[in-house]
């Protein structure tokens, strides 16, 4: 057993954790771990987002950003997912990991003014990137051999973590919460300029990406996953997206991962922005969708333990407000972060 | 909205509460408050255990606690209910409060040798006393106007408090939770005095009284909270009281309260014994009884409100170790605390 929180960004607290030091889980879960020098991780989101039939903008905006996350400087991890927004607008979502900043760096001021520097007919594009310190940022896998998202971009995975499986796991595995409260700060105001809109968000914005895995799932697993598990997640992910906002949830995508010939993958993860770390730990502990979810996973993972089949993962960034970049162009009012501010005129 | 922490009892923290100070909970609870100048009360718990038919000697061990609990000294609030243990013994429990400790000594002791220092025929008899300083003590209501328990003897009730209906709200309610852990001490011990068998249990032991009150509901909210709600409560007493040693629940009795006239109530409480706060946290927290009756309870009183009829309430009561009392007499061994402690001979 060891600690989510790596020997090397442990300190003193002034903040204690929500469990015992001889707590003992009741089924293993593991966490990325990179190496002691990685100090900052990057994960981009690129969206392209249009309506009815894929316009030839879309295509060629999805082959150009595919060029880019492969030529110099490219993120060491990506994926693509999709779905239908609460407007009814697709959005094909890209999603890029760095574990260097200089390397980003190099790499995003080209693919931003390709992306959201020029205007496509009959698309919107956006682009969302977190770059937290990794003292920001957790991760939790319920089994090992198959990372995702961030994960992917580790040095490899932990053993037996302590800090999971209670109310309360998520914070006690961020390394901040040894001595920060992470309370938000301020409000998300809109930047204008010209046609591209960002979103300035505000100091410990949290982003949550939950995904499932079922594509290892044999008969009687297969069908408790999809036809018991799957559907009240639907519920969940649906009340977040349309009603999310009054608890501190800005924006909730809940997406099918696409292979890599964009063919439809038995892979799916919620992408949610929220206004703190404890806005979602409210809602994770008190939504009955949420909790029935938490119920079932415990009680599946607590029985089948290993053996289980169904992989179930997340990545959860408190991010700092110079860590946060938001920028939309030509998209509907109410994509993304653009949400979550005041009433966006064209 | 106030803090469930009275004013008197707040100190600089050294230990975070698990909540922002903006938090807003979904519905109103309310918690007993004490004059300032009680600054500890006592709950005395007085069984007589018989299998079968009640034996002429628990009528007569009845009739004489009752006559002890109106005398010279008496506790100023008491009640008494009824249930069938794991090992098929009847047991009426008498449970007493004082909020005066000169007072409970003046009484107690005659009680005592009364109770447990006379052995009778056919009956067991036990006592159970925390005496806990009001900073290890909560209490919780759902709604004004009839308090139980312990809060019977308070000087009132708060107005809506603010630790509730999260995960951690019990704890952050004890003032103590602003500066310890409250791990538990050592294990439990038993010392035979004669035939009187008495447990020494360990600091931090952690007491709970659960209570439901369905006597006002009518109609629907009755038939939900009866076909509903109790089964699936009844479903998690039977847990603890069968297996709850392993996860550090050493007792738990589910009792139906007793009118004055012996008659059968419409209220209902447990009564559990734990090793530690952190024990009943993870129960109430992870076992699908308590998450369900929680989820229910919070979808329930989010939506009646103070309208709902059903009253819940509870008290928890983390005791340090000379706080406690614990006496056996010609009980079996799976009795109360007598559970806890290795094989008893007789």
């Amino acid at each position: 057993m060891e600690s989510a929180i790596p020997p090397h960004l442990q300190t003193t607290r002034s903040r204690h954790k929500r469990v015992p030091d001889d707590y003992q889980p009741p089924y293993p879960s593991f966490v990325a771990r990179y190496k002691p020098n990685v100090d900052r991780v990057v994960m981009a989101y690129f969206g392209v987002q249009y309506r009815g039939a894929v316009p030839l903008a879309a295509t060629e905006a999805l082959a150009e950003i595919d060029r880019r996350l492969v030529a110099a400087d490219a993120p060491s991890h990506r994926d693509r997912a999709h779905y239908v927004d609460q407007a009814g607008y697709a959005n094909e979502v890209s999603v890029a990991y760095w574990d260097d900043v200089a390397r980003f760096d190099a790499w995003f001021e080209p693919a931003r003014e390709a992306w959201t520097g020029t205007r496509r007919e009959g698309i919107g594009t956006f682009i969302e990137v977190l770059r937290p310190a990794v003292a920001r940022h957790e991760t939790l896998f319920s089994s090992l051999g198959r990372p995702e998202g961030v994960a992917v971009i580790a040095d490899g995975m932990s053993g037996e973590v302590q800090e999971h499986a209670y109310w309360g796991g998520m914070r006690d595995r961020i390394p901040l919460s040894q001595t920060d409260a992470m309370a938000p700060g301020g409000n998300p105001e809109l930047v204008r300029d010209g046609a591209r809109l960002r979103v300035v968000a505000h100091d410990n914005l949290c982003l949550i990406r939950s995904g499932q895995d079922w594509s290892d799932t044999e008969a009687s697993e297969r069908k408790l996953y999809l036809d018991d598990v799957e559907p009240v997640l639907r519920e969940g992910m649906d009340f977040l997206r349309d009603d999310g906002l009054a608890i501190g949830c800005y924006v909730n995508r809940y997406m099918r991962v696409l292979g890599a010939d964009g063919s439809i993958s038995e892979k799916s993860y919620g992408q949610s922005w929220w206004r703190s770390l404890a806005a979602l730990e409210r809602w994770a502990e008190s939504h009955p969708t949420h909790v029935r979810i938490f119920g079932a996973a415990m009680k599946y993972l607590s029985t089948l333990g290993p053996s289980a089949k169904l992989r179930l993962y997340h990545e959860v960034t408190v991010a700092a407000a110079d860590e946060q970049f938001f920028e939309y162009l030509n998209c509907h009012p109410k994509t993304g972060m653009l949400a979550a501010v005041e009433t966006v005129t064209a």
